[in-house]
């Protein structure tokens, strides 16, 4: 899609400033902007680039004054970022305007599809399955049994859900990520082999979730394993069966959460974090990246870090000594040499060295 | 399903109290069930909810006695816990009775397939892939040429199985798993690039094993990579190539085994260990959530925690020192200052603090 | 396929000592070797197993002089580990060469395919996709609208890449691997919640990089998310929104990187290792496994361990005194007690303890 200056400047209420014919194809930051392109200035820091941009328009303030002549064609607004924000969800709303049903495709006759849905080739929608309005379903996603939708909800390409799941409205779910798997319960057995424990239950996702790729998110053993309304998920995530996770929570990437644990709302979450099975974490628990959590928090909106991870403070004064430890050592066995020299209990000393 | 009290006594050769035409359709939690549930009572400790669940029926022991009436269903079993699980097996069982071929599908001419296999739309038979009696290969999966699945396995949807892979009877493996890559082979060249070396083994995955969702199983450079009988992986483990896992290890998520590595059977590995290539760990050994294991494990049976990890009561010792080590660093300035107060070798003491 | 002695002698250029029709249609280490498997004899130190191999044929050097009879066929040569390295290249691209478009797929009629492409059965090749000449997009591939893919490229099944990213030339990606989702970018919003931050970037994947299973490359907020030339990466690693990474860099599994962060050319990063975001590594940065980088590195060629990592020798000097805590921490009583039973400032200490 190409816009002109002129275009952009009606859509957005701002005056153009040079060439109204001018016209861009692609949105970059200031400074790698190219030749087509349409980018920026609210930051004050970044005001130099905008006499250096190679960018065709760049969208400024209203009251910016020009220390020198720009070669790029202006829209002034009265803020600059809103201004580009409404332009990017404009831009990337456009990428996810597919509709209609690709062929091939698996749709069961007992599936209810509602309007103006969009259904990918090679994707499978099974029994009983029922989406809401305005769903995308890209290629190749997989759809188990007496699954819901919700209204506007988008299914990247290869998304797996299993049977009975509940995923509610403007959920967006990415490539990759499987929903509820089995979760992973075994009886061990008296010659050392272990029994498979049926797992019947299933995943509620609330509405407003969004989920990055390659998450692995298990049903529950029985009941049902919930992610809350708004809750946000990195990539490459482990959620085992009946955990559930409050509202808001965001989490990064490559944490694993175990069974049955309980996440408080507001909660965020850092990167390759581990928690152990069967706790509670208070709302508002803030976890630093690569943190392992083996007790419930109950104290709400504390921040941790470290593994056990203990009170954040704490933690780095702790990681404060235990960089000077080398130079302790030394320092304790100086105050064992000069205590021995000084005689008295010297032979002790030297007993327990 | 739809089953009634009567139905339910009568597969579970119990006693209905209450309500025979009573029906359910799911199966819940004591504490969470609905109405149209089934639950069962076991644990006495959950004894008082059964005075306030909205449960249609409840298993319970022959020898219960009420406190209180209740408004569900009962059914009186010797073992409720047992008879549970048996619908519960059964419940989960009418799950995976899909059978026949969906259209389209992609199945190679010389590929075998036994009776009663079940293969999902989109799923891709390679040539001279041989499938077993009872295989249930859902939508969207990809099984290269030459590869063999025993009788009775379970390949959900959208797994990708390369060429010449051997997976056993019994087997299930979760979504998103990916068995046969390339093993992460790579020559340093003089420029400073790699140069890729070919990764002409296999993966081995024996019977009875379940591998959860998104798992990366790398075949080997030469030879196999080795899955032993009965072993169980929780989700997104990365096995790297010539890797051999010994029969009925468990091993929970997130965790990653590097290239050649041996593991003894019966193992226990926690989530998000990292085990470095070319070691042998021995039989039994368990690895606590979040550990490292950087060199060979030649005792068995043995509990082993932390990165590097110790064995597990010295490490404990050792992260409890480590929350005082302010306090110790505190100690120590005070000796010195005490040493020094005293005088004599005080001047040395000052030069090296 | 099967290959005679005499065949293979011809093709190395080598001598056949025995049986010309000994057949092969494996390969194996000489020490699992099976009948009808080739294997090969470099390292004096396997000597041995030649005198017991049950291989069919074995490749070995010109000059080895035979302890006793074998059993196997050899095929003599001047440098048997580039012969059967030779040979391994051609058995593993024997697998590749796939040609020919395979029924069902998803082809836009505004694609352009290169000559000699292969499309697997239920790939989706998107709007204006352009695929180079000789590329193998194996069963279940989704490509998005406006990718590009360069010459003799490999994406294996069920690969995702979402629209608008650019695969370099001899690019290889494995199964599972999603390229350009969204970055995780979220606004804070006064109620608790986040709203979505448009991710309108893409993925620039250079020449030569190899990318396991089970990946997630999210794309650019803006701009591009870029993998450098000849980069290998291992699998289920996290690569986030606007990551460069330079040329030649070697990072192994469950690694994380965060946004907006730039690792340096020649960089060999370990498994399970978590880097910050917004940071700089300088080229030739080398990172022990599951260390944690939280800032930026500014010499070459340095090693680093540990979370937060240090200077690896200063880590492990450390490591190894963490290890004698429980034993300094009675060295400390001990001086208390000696100091306390000797008067003087006795008192102080006891109040400190």
């Amino acid at each position: 899609m190409k816009f002109t200056a002129a275009e952009l400047g009606k859509l957005l209420n701002g005056i153009v400033e040079g060439e109204p014919g001018a016209e861009v194809s692609a949105v970059s930051k200031i400074e790698d902007a190219q030749e087509g392109s349409l980018t920026f200035l609210a930051n004050p820091k970044y005001a130099p680039f905008l006499y250096s941009t190679n960018a065709s328009i760049v969208i400024v303030g209203l009251d910016l004054l020009l220390e020198k002549p720009v070669t790029s064609t202006l829209i002034r607004v009265k803020d600059p970022y809103s201004a580009f924000s409404v332009l990017l969800d404009l831009y990337n709303s456009s990428k996810l305007n597919k509709t209609g049903r690709e062929e091939p495709n698996f749709i069961s006759p007992s599936a209810e599809i509602g309007e103006e849905c969009y259904i990918g080739a090679f994707s499978y929608i099974g029994h009983n399955v029922k989406l809401g309005k305005n769903v995308k379903v890209f290629p190749q996603v997989y759809l188990g049994d007496n699954c819901v939708v919700g209204d506007n909800s988008v299914l990247y390409a290869g998304v797996k859900i299993y049977s009975d799941c509940l995923i509610g409205s403007r959920v967006i779910v990415h490539s990759g990520t499987v929903i509820g798997s089995d979760g992973f319960g075994f009886a061990p057995q008296p010659d050392g082999s272990y029994s498979k424990v049926s797992q019947i239950g299933n995943v509620v996702i609330e509405d407003d979730v969004e989920i990055g790729s390659n998450n692995s998110i298990d049903r529950a053993t029985m009941g049902s394993t919930i992610i809350g309304k708004g809750v946000k998920l990195d990539n490459l995530i482990q959620v085992a069966h009946n955990v559930e996770i409050g509202k808001n929570t965001v989490i990064a990437s490559q944490t694993g959460i175990s069974g049955s644990t309980k996440i408080g709302e507001n909660s965020v979450i850092g990167g390759q974090v581990g928690i152990v099975g069967h706790i509670s974490l208070a709302k508002g628990t803030q976890i630093n990246a690569k943190s392992g959590i083996s007790k419930s928090i109950t104290e709400e909106g504390k921040q941790w870090n470290g593994s056990p991870a203990l009170a954040f403070r704490e933690s780095l004064r702790i990681q404060a000594v235990y960089r000077r430890l080398p130079e302790l050592e030394n320092k304790i066995a100086l105050l064992e040499k000069q205590l021995l020299e000084r005689g008295g209990s010297g032979e002790e000393a030297e007993r327990n060295a």
